[in-house]
């Protein structure tokens, strides 16, 4: 069976981590090697950029240096992580890939996203996802999540405005429609176990692999 | 007057930052404001990228995240410093530039060089230095001198092999012949005022402005 790469991607509370780990177990009770993984980070040297990206202030980087930088991190989760594990035959679901620079210094912040799709092109060739799966919420509703749950490391992004996670969310919106060839829209503000079902629905019909639930009973 | 963009490359023990302290007492005696800095770092972002580059095994990074981690410093640097300096008309003296990019990781780690040069088109169009002085020093000597100034800390550098540092020299020797309207080289294992005279004697020749020695006395 050839192994697929599954990114996750959604605003801040969105559960896309809950889904990562639910969706790792349905990998497991199938006896199917999955890596779960995420960006930033997910590699030695991603995770130590990651560390530059979410700590200090707000304004630290400029939107094309804070970009460059996910594009740094990325290229060496890619090549150390990412292709060696598809490359054994084990599966890859990341928390978040290239989308999210795409939506949120694309879309977001305004840097250009031809340029952005240059640098991809440049870095990765044609190298995608098989699978996107975008976990939509109403952004008050992720927000109140995200903080209930106290990430408070990563208070960077979490600080930004409500008009901004907006257009977030429409960005995504709007290029899960672009690439609706690889992207699937996932209702995220329904209960964990219901998301995780669509989840398993979404990839069967798309790879065709039917997942037991990662969901305990 | 018009400022300008002078950049200063070489391999390790070279004698860079010694001219470059000399080159900015220069610019102070005659009155011209220059800032001196330096790759990568000389922004706070780039110093907080450095420090992920100058640390850790030797191969903590593959060459390309590597140099991806460098121009993802030195877009940083230009942004945020180098191109503000210009616009308010000081002359900015780096030591190094996208040359040291091109010549450790294409040259001395054979990451392709057309990528590299791809990659700075794409960040920095066709912003230059308009003039980059070599300091070119026989490999074992450069090392010597380096490591009786005990920059432990940059280890993970001075650590890679004399040949690799022989492979540098004659990068960076074969890139001054091919962009030859910008590169002086200058003999670095002459006495530092000697050598600082000769970078004098550059920068009038190539950019017509006449500095007073730097040096004391």
């Amino acid at each position: 069976m050839q192994p697929h790469f599954i990114t996750l991607e959604g605003g801040e509370g969105a559960g896309k981590s809950t889904q990562a780990s639910l969706l790792a177990a349905s990998f497991a009770k199938a006896g199917i090697e999955a890596v779960v993984t995420r960006e930033p980070g997910g590699s030695a040297g991603g995770e130590a950029i990651r560390s530059l990206l979410v700590s200090g202030d707000v304004d630290r980087w400029n939107a094309r240096s804070e970009a460059l930088l996910f594009m740094a991190a990325r290229y060496d989760h890619v090549e150390t992580l990412i292709r060696p594990a598809l490359a054994r035959g084990a599966w890859v679901i990341s928390d978040r890939f290239y989308d999210s620079t795409y939506v949120y210094q694309g879309i977001g912040k305004n840097v250009s996203t031809q340029w952005l799709d240059d640098l991809y092109t440049l870095l990765y060739g044609n190298f995608q996802p098989s699978l996107t799966l975008y976990f939509d919420i109403e952004p008050s509703a992720g927000i109140a999540r995200a903080t209930a749950r106290g990430n408070a490391h990563e208070a960077r992004f979490e600080a930004m405005d409500l008009a901004f996670h907006t257009r977030i969310r429409e960005g995504f919106l709007s290029r899960a429609l672009e690439h609706a060839n690889r992207f699937v829209v996932m209702d995220a503000a329904q209960d964990k176990r219901i998301v995780h079902d669509s989840v398993r629905a979404a990839i069967k019909q798309k790879l065709g692999i039917t997942l037991p639930s990662g969901s305990e009973g």
